[in-house]
């Protein structure tokens, strides 16, 4: 069995809990560390195995992850799978001095959109990803290295995506050594039947890499695109806790898809995900009283689950 | 051809804007039959075809559908095509003095919910259904009659609702001569695979007769069961603008699903709608200036489309 396969079993739905990460990524006011503890062990109770919990980046630029190592500390306290982000050789650097278990690198679909955004190629991302790998395998903790390929689905600046692209470029993340590869539709492009194709075919090109999802929900498709995903195999879905996330390229928008109707999804589908989803609602008091201008989503926080049927998996 | 199939093609998806029947049906504040010419008037516009815009009842009882007269007329005067509800034979008959052409007949899935909602059993209804089209055939503007079918994916009473059950209702519906049936997710308890799974056997069951499906968006699955009932090769989809429509048994819930939401979803599935999504948008203000404490729902009005690809079938 592979690495990622022992922290992503492949007979299993994992619900990748992002509202840390991204979720935080546009807000100018976040939650304290103490908050993050609390939000990171409340979810744990309710179930939740899986988080990304920041980005190794000058606390200059992202105050709101300027904690990354101390929430680090808090999933390996509580012996969570914590994941994330480092974008350049020195975080990723510093991220190997802490117990964290996945180290997510990111590259574009597109040359547009990775020149814009990371002010790099994509064959430099792509050299980084490779690095990223090196330093990791020969580090002490050997955390795991998922790459995210953002703009999967269609971008914000070059407009349409060629899905042979996608496929080369997943390709390539493969051969550099990436443990995970995910597919984003970073500014909620994709409806179903893009999500099943372009999937279907990655899948082809990677073999046995383990392939997660990263939905949006800007257009209203995220809980359908996930369905969507589920059916051709994928059994790594990210979410955010209340929808956390709005998107820079389409102001107003909702934000990630809303990991509590991930759950019912999931469950509904006869995919079991061990989550406690009254004791999972609960937690986004702690996002509502760090983050008071931030609108939460989610139908069944709004809704409660019903309570005439047996709707787990 | 039928005549369903005349009104329904099958081979095109059908959207059928509910929002004056079913968004209305728990409002205290409705729109003027102005407003009400006025949306179906611009929904047109934007190119919707079929509507469904009240109920024979008695205006003491639903305020908001005493000017059904009057909005049918104005689809006629548009040659939109129009549905209403019709709950007994008086109804009937009241609806056969107008240029309705459908006629919604409803049956609950289960015996409880029949009882507790409608006052009559399952067997009434049906025997009601099989006078609305003995009155429908003999009547000069012979209207369609569809049933729906509430309740039939769990039920707010007797909960766990048996698929064959359903089977059976619907094809009780059938043989009482229903030129459509409706299966209704009345209470939001469906995902995707209680979709697909119900739609499957009663297809089986219903051989040529128009299927439809009428979905709420209570717990956030209504554009994922969509999207389902696509797959399967329903054609013919309710949805109600803005989602209005609240659950009178989740309080606070969402309504219908988002009729805006459900347009993105088919043309990015590959069917094309007619209906120009922008235009339609707009059309909400309506809803909005008439009924101020209806909050309006829909991800495609909040973000608007894609412009940077080409999102139509």
């Amino acid at each position: 069995m592979s690495r990622a396969a022992a922290a992503y079993p492949p007979d299993k739905v994992i619900l990748r809990e992002v509202g840390l990460r991204d979720g935080l990524q546009m807000v100018r006011r976040f939650p304290s560390t103490k908050a993050k503890a609390e939000w990171l062990r409340r979810a744990a109770e309710a179930g939740v195995t899986h988080f990304e919990v920041g980005s190794f980046l000058p606390a200059k630029a992202m105050p709101q992850f300027a904690d990354v190592r101390d929430v680090i500390g808090v999933c390996d306290d509580h012996g969570l799978h914590s994941a994330a982000l480092a974008l350049n050789e020195r975080g990723v650097r510093d991220a190997l001095q802490t117990p964290l278990r996945e180290i997510v690198t990111v590259v574009s679909a597109t040359e547009e959109h990775s020149q814009a955004n990371a002010r790099r190629s994509r064959a430099d991302a792509i050299a980084l990803i490779r690095r990223t790998v090196e330093l990791a395998r020969a580090s002490d903790t050997m955390p795991l290295v998922q790459t995210g390929l953002s703009m999967a689905f269609g971008c914000s600046i070059a407009g349409e995506v060629d899905p042979d692209d996608v496929v080369r470029v997943a390709a390539r993340c493969a051969e550099a050594g990436a443990d995970l590869i995910g597919l984003a539709d970073t500014v909620g492009f994709a409806g179903p039947a893009q999500i099943s194709d372009l999937i279907t075919r990655v899948q082809r090109e990677i073999g046995d890499i383990v392939l997660s999802i990263h939905l949006h929900d800007t257009r209203g498709m995220g809980i359908a695109n996930a369905s969507a995903a589920l059916d051709v195999g994928v059994r790594v879905i990210d979410g955010a806790l209340g929808g956390l996330g709005g998107c820079p390229f389409a102001p107003g928008a909702t934000g990630n898809v809303v990991f509590e109707d991930l759950v019912f999804l999931c469950e509904r589908k006869g995919f079991e995900t061990g989550i406690d989803l009254e004791n999972l609602i609960v937690v986004r008091e702690i996002a509502a009283a760090e983050m008071p201008e931030e609108q939460l989503y989610g139908a069944l926080a709004r809704a409660g689950a019903p309570r005439q049927i047996n709707w787990r998996a």
